[in-house]
């Protein structure tokens, strides 16, 4: 039972471009803090990295939510400031206030980071993603992930999460030839670290680019599509088959051409994208994935299942994955991500 | 001079459909921050709110860009959260943090609102537009504006910015009858409050959903888009030929049906639009104004110009007014806005 096929899984056959009659679903920050048994564990493990580089709980609690609801595919728990992290930029999680790096914004602090870290760091991750493999139920598929190259700059160089990225921006904009040389080493660092998750087990990689909105369309081409175009292009050089899913939150109109020169396979959906025009413009070029409003799950009942059949209906004529159209949030009533997988298990 | 009529005006003849060969140009919130002058006045009212309703005041900041910069529009200024104060409900402005609201989230305390006291204490805005109309350079065209229901909403319930919007979300998804109420009263509220603009003045207006963003998309249809039907059709009742301009910050691909059926004249495009597909589905349905990324404004020089001509370049072959993307910030060099002027005035 435990050699299932990836390719023969719905997650992939949905990446491969099938339309299913009844699509894959999985949630993304499916293991995460509206969970008590995720709560009680982060507890145990000390600090949020302190969970992320240990594959014993990192493994347990991406497979809590599996047990639970039944998804068809888990992600790995990890965080998306893993990379700079393994580069050398220190990084601590402050509760209440999120992640904190010293900010990275020329190129004598740039010079301070270094590949040569990367797998030591990461290696822990690594074996989560190994140990995953050998404990997930044989039809689930396993999905590896990294942040985008853009937004993981963003975080680099703002030291913090921030509403109008400025330093990042300002430096984007102005010197763009310096930031392209940021921007180039997380393109190489991205590729040897998921090409590492696939070696280990990944079945599928996501790329997270949660901050796409906050550039104009020629900096969006620049920042946020042609690194993941290089991403994407290097790690089908290794690994052909591997099915990639890009997700350029907010890139509104933009999500057309991302969809049709990425590369990628699938595209994740924000909430905010009408369906009709994702069907008729991004389905038919790739798989399309998303997008209920975190929020609607959070108030659950007839909101949610109304518009959980609606998207179920418009997209679910094409290939399909239906998902959230951002991260779950911790205040989401456990009971309402049960129905919501009753309802897509079908 | 002073009587040159509103429709022989650049900006009104944009919004008419007239494709001009040197477009008009104002700048979201060009009243403002960055500029010495006004934080000398700033310092002279008190609070910001006595900046608001202090008409002599006023005046002299929104006249100060049009002086320095020779717009071919001046915006009134104000701030889109007097309407909930004309309704009573009490707010503040704390250096640093921003609006500061007691929050509505129920029928009772919807139910302390009331439209009694809305023109009483609008009364010196209402002045504020009679002293520009007569003040302003004869060929500046003079917009009035107020938020859009959605967004004026979202601040009342959340009772100050918000990144997530968790609690007007979950009211407008929980209680859509509930919730209707209060956006009903909102749509009443800003058709009262701009006709007494245009009354005193105002030749143009523009309405602001600056968290567009947050809704997906059913209810980006029944809380922005609708709220924006029923204003402009009230509107148009009472001032046929007013020319109005919708901003719908943040739909994406939903902007092309936001221009097709608000029935707006403009549709105000925030940064990250795609101009091509704008000038494909949107300019073909109505004038088009945007969409420089103020960050852009900040960082001037090459990159500034080179985004600037851009967009001349595609949205000055049909009806357009250039803008930016959304408000300038504070931290804006003057110079910047003077260069970027210069080319705009050809």
């Amino acid at each position: 039972m435990k050699h299932m096929k990836s390719e023969d899984k719905l997650l992939v056959r949905a990446l491969r471009g099938e339309t299913l009659s009844r699509p894959p679903f999985w949630f993304m920050r499916q293991a995460g803090r509206c969970l008590p048994e995720f709560r009680e564990i982060r507890a145990k493990a000390g600090g949020f990295l302190d969970l992320c580089y240990n594959p014993e709980l990192a493994t347990e609690v991406t497979l809590q939510p599996i047990r639970r609801f039944g998804m068809d595919a888990a992600i790995l728990f990890a965080d998306i400031l893993l990379i700079p992290d393994g580069l050398g930029q220190p990084l601590d999680y402050i509760a209440g206030e999120g992640p904190v790096l010293e900010p990275i914004r020329n190129q004598a602090e740039l010079s301070r980071l270094s590949m040569d870290g990367l797998h030591d760091k990461a290696g822990p991750v690594y074996e989560t993603v190994a140990r995953l493999k050998s404990e997930l139920p044989e039809n689930v598929t396993l999905i590896g992930f990294a942040g985008a190259p853009w937004t993981v700059a963003a975080y680099m160089v703002e030291g913090r999460g921030s509403r109008d990225h400025a330093n990042v921006k300002e430096w984007a904009y102005g010197d763009p030839d310096g930031f392209g040389r940021l921007m180039d080493l997380l393109v190489v660092a991205t590729v040897e670290y998921l090409s590492k998750q696939v070696d280990a087990g990944a079945e599928v990689v996501q790329l997270f680019d949660t901050w796409a909105s906050a550039l104009s369309e020629p900096a969006f081409q620049r920042w946020c599509l042609e690194p993941v175009q290089k991403i994407v292009e290097e790690l089908r050089k290794r690994y052909p088959d591997l099915p990639i899913i890009g997700f350029p939150k907010g890139a509104g109109a933009g999500y057309a051409n991302f969809a049709k020169t990425a590369g990628v396979d699938g595209v994740s959906l924000d909430w905010t994208v009408p369906l009709d025009w994702a069907r008729d413009q991004v389905q038919p070029l790739v798989t399309v994935q998303g997008n209920l409003d975190p929020r609607l799950l959070v108030v659950g009942g007839k909101a949610m299942e109304a518009e959980a059949r609606r998207i179920l209906e418009t997209l679910g004529q094409g290939p399909f994955i239906f998902n959230l159209g951002h991260g779950i949030v911790p205040e989401t009533p456990p009971e309402h991500v049960a129905r919501l997988s009753e309802i897509l298990r079908g």
